[in-house]
């Protein structure tokens, strides 16, 4: 037994005793957690009690962003050590399956995600874990940063299915918290610049802070006017769609040079009008992203190597036992706020 | 002035004389016209004077798909030389443009294509064009065949886009004749098998000739369903949509496996419901295909190398002086009916 | 204690009784194996007791092209049962390494390999091994291709590896067995043609049997005399290094067209004189092929597709009691000889 | 007749007269020069009277990075306009020919490139050039700045072709004006740290002025030794050569991690040992490059947005009347040196 963030069912959050798995397999770890993110997904079982198929049918602890420091090890793990500072990677795949040995683990159908419906989270003191999804954090970076990675790590997937070129000109549609951890991985992953949109001012400042991306407030000013009059009216190499709206999609084709490229990552909750004879006149392409696979590594050392700053969007921090409020804050949905982050260490 | 099939408005056919460009410049050959396909864009002029944005506004030279033999060279031509039996690719680009320099000169905007008004096509005993475009039929590769490269090129456009991996299973949506080529381009670009869907039995018929490509009759039985249980499951690896209707997009992501791609070929008139969420699931890419580039040499290499045979999908050959039936024949839409071709050697 | 054969030390091969493991795994499965090709690899080992840093110490069970049929499955096998036909790959790489999650199993430096000292290959009636790594055959399959799937693999890793463009020239550098797998596979996978040198007119007839691989003597005339003048001047799309030869790098760059890529297959003992400063001239790529990954299923494809028929290249078949004489046969060389294989199950 | 910087034959400069093109074709611009840097090929020109196959026969004009300003523009011409600040790409392919319609016009076997012999470069105060080949620029780019793009535009064609991913860590072997400018690229391309290796302490100190470019200097340390310390024993995701020396290519493998990636841009004048079997033991794959296509408007994008700072690599600026003593100094070879410029414009 021990304490936990439960989501006892729709609106209904408890800190609390539960009973969690407490056995490390010969390639486990066991990591006393330091710090965890709170996640839009997280927020919306709180809100909504499901997203898509998953539902919430017995009590879950929430929080999968998470970072900590090692306290056991099993007994074939040789990559880590007791002592260790980590974050982890929060989908196990099953590595024996056919998606898992093409490299694709994020689109395992067996992957056990934490707070996914069933799977527990990890806004508890301690978990076990495969040491293959535990990273070490380099010297220079902290548990506060170590616990954004799993959330910058979707824009650096974003950014690595965009097979961007150095240089590239990149446009980012939506500048929610997953927009501007794409903004920022495409930067550093070879743009020369990023235009991002949005219809708010709170968000574009948040973006705007960062030397190369600019914001573009489409309540002024057509998006697709702005890259064009940038490019030379030949458009954004790379488009990534990051709002999931279906009104992005209206217009989408204007944004993007002859053979360009988007990537979707915003999830719309219906299937969205896709102008697909534009599409096929300027032979683009389309990626779409699905969580990640084989990022950390690479989002920890840009993190490390101080190309990507990610402190300046943690805007809020609070101790396990005000975890509650935490929630209710990020339900609230302060437009100034990226991340709110939770300390389990007692050093928030 | 030359004889030439002219549609002179919407719904209006004659064969007549017209003045046609007659100078043949330093890079530029002169050709004798012998086999000219007629092509669904053709007819569809015919039948409705317009394609989208492009309007039949004047009287046009119809036909695109063509081969013929040099019968004069400009004063830099190396590459060709009189007596040459060739077949041309269509649309002529900016070759400073943006978009060529990249290879992509099929996404220039500034191309002249045969037969898109207001430029005139080729059913007509001479034209005039850049050697650079015109492609040396190897001695086995007949007449017939060199002017059934250019609809080929689509197909071989698509697999090309599709990065097939040797052994893949690939799939096409619609048996028309896009998707005829594609799957053939799909077979011969190392797929294992290709499935291919349509409602008529008589298309079907025609895929299914060849070795390789599975027909599936969609009235009888889900593609979805077929799919999957000739691959356990895990969907086809490659999957092209080459009907352009609305109604494929629907379901559309229950053929393809995890991590695998869709190259859109087919022409939706309007915007069409694309279920984002579900593609993003599967992480899967969308390619798009607009016409080709760089592809008339590989094509004439699978023809000549005996792995293509486009001959069974001649089903009518025309004379020229019955260009007229040959159209009013393609207008009529006989089920059976692949590619009509007209003959202007007289050897039809 | 089982029956095997067992090579003893260099040079000595006995078939004997031995001491294998006999646990079957939750993930494993038992398999009665059927047929087992000799490799070169094998045949190696026998006659020279090492391969490069792998030197026999012990005594090891040879053989590593296997099928069989599975007899009993673990406990939590879901992807065959017992009585499935199948093949087996022989590499067991750890799958929570860096190099497996990124899809690139081949390459794990842990990985344990049949017959690779000290590991034990499968010249004996059962063996053990992940459900995986084992794969079912289809109906059409039978074992002595189900054999060959191991060597062919190495052929489809190239042509992989190669991204072929449906419609390239491809050639191959020598046509012993892997040679020949090559040239099937960019066959397969994508080339229109296929060139093939040897200095050897029986190694040259077996792989000419093909229609699409043609081959070229390159005691009558050099090779890249032959491309040139069958590419019109411009060389291969894509060069397959199979022989392994020093003497094959020297001349190289003639091959391949401005822009084209070399893959290398073959092992030079020693290293070799790269051309760079023509290379670079032709900005051309180099890729290298190490076993193979994710290939078993796509192989399996092809063969039961009917695009690839391995069985022309089985040139000789001994039943197991008779182990030691195919392995004397192969150790002698006979130049018409490509493949044996030995027979477990009596059916020989 | 106009003034230049002619090398009349080996070891022999003077600023004389020469008689050059005037005509401006319909696609071209007249540029009047303003900035010039002094190659290392220039140098050699000067020092030996040829590289490789280009033997310089009678009087040439040197120079062939350069920026200056538009005079005069072609009839057909719609890009640029008098006045327009550009620099130039030096090498003016055949856009009709089959590597330049395949994006690959750098390898076009007829390019004609600037100081090239037979021909001329462009230190004369003004130059005929096409305007497809003529790149405008941006507002906040000095002309010092644009003609610093050419031989950045090395740098970044190299990190093009190496496919960096988003984080990735990037080793260069030779901290010369090249292996510096292939950093440079490669950190803005997306690498996370970029380690620079040679043996003298002031390219070292140069080279490492630069955030995120590590030199390492190995008469104190073998590189592969620092590599392996810094990534954990598993190596660089893609390591440049950029030395042109036969010895990197002794020992190179152990750079790189399994599945990584080498891109070799250094010349070396004779064949280099390979290590093939190594090679294919980590399946690596090896890009080279020649000079750049498609790079000029990146290299803008990245100079204009601030993630690329060449200004620090300019080392010396002379005046046109004194470009023999430019010569001179770059002949002698400062090791502080990276680029010497001469300007034409009087403001030197």
């Amino acid at each position: 037994m021990q304490q936990a963030l439960v989501l006892e069912k729709k609106g209904v959050l408890s800190l609390r005793e539960i009973d969690l798995p407490t056995d490390v397999g010969p390639g486990d770890v066991k990591i006393a957690i330091d710090t965890v993110g709170v996640c839009g997904s997280d927020v919306h079982y709180y809100t909504h009690g499901a997203i898509g198929p998953f539902v919430l049918r017995e009590p879950m602890v929430l929080g999968h962003e998470a970072a900590g420091i090692v306290v056991e090890v099993g007994s074939e793990v040789k990559t880590l050590k007791v002592g260790d500072r980590v974050c982890m990677e929060p989908g196990v795949p099953n590595l024996s399956s056919r998606a898992s040995k093409l490299g694709l683990y994020n689109v395992d159908p067996d992957v056990r995600f934490w707070a996914t419906p069933p799977i527990h989270g990890v806004l508890t003191p301690e978990v076990i874990h495969p040491a293959a999804f535990t990273y070490r954090l380099p010297d220079n970076v902290s548990f506060a940063e170590g616990a954004m990675v799993e959330p910058f790590a979707i824009g650096m997937q974003a950014a690595s299915r965009a097979r961007i070129q150095p240089g590239d000109v990149g446009a980012v549609i939506g500048a929610g918290p997953i927009g501007i951890m794409v903004a920022l991985a495409a930067l550093a992953g070879g743009c020369a610049r990023v235009f991002i949109s949005d219809l708010s001012p709170d968000k574009l400042k948040i973006a705007g802070q960062y030397p190369g991306i600019i914001p573009v407030n489409i309540t002024e000013r057509p998006f697709a006017e702005v890259i064009a009059e940038q490019t030379g009216g030949w458009g954004a190499d790379v488009v990534f769609e990051a709002s999931g709206s279906p009104r992005a999609y209206a217009g989408m084709l204007d944004l993007v040079r002859p053979g360009g490229a988007f990537v979707l990552v915003g999830l719309p909750v219906e299937p969205v009008p896709l102008d697909v004879a534009s599409a096929i006149s300027k032979e683009v392409r389309f990626e779409t992203v699905f969580r990640y696979a084989n990022i950390f590594d690479r989002a920890l050392e840009l993190i490390a190597s101080g190309k990507i700053d990610l402190k300046p969007l943690i805007t809020g921090v609070f101790d396990f036992k005000d975890s509650i409020k935490a929630f209710e804050r990020a339900a609230a949905g302060h437009p100034s706020d990226v991340k709110l982050q939770i300390v389990l260490s007692g050093k928030a």
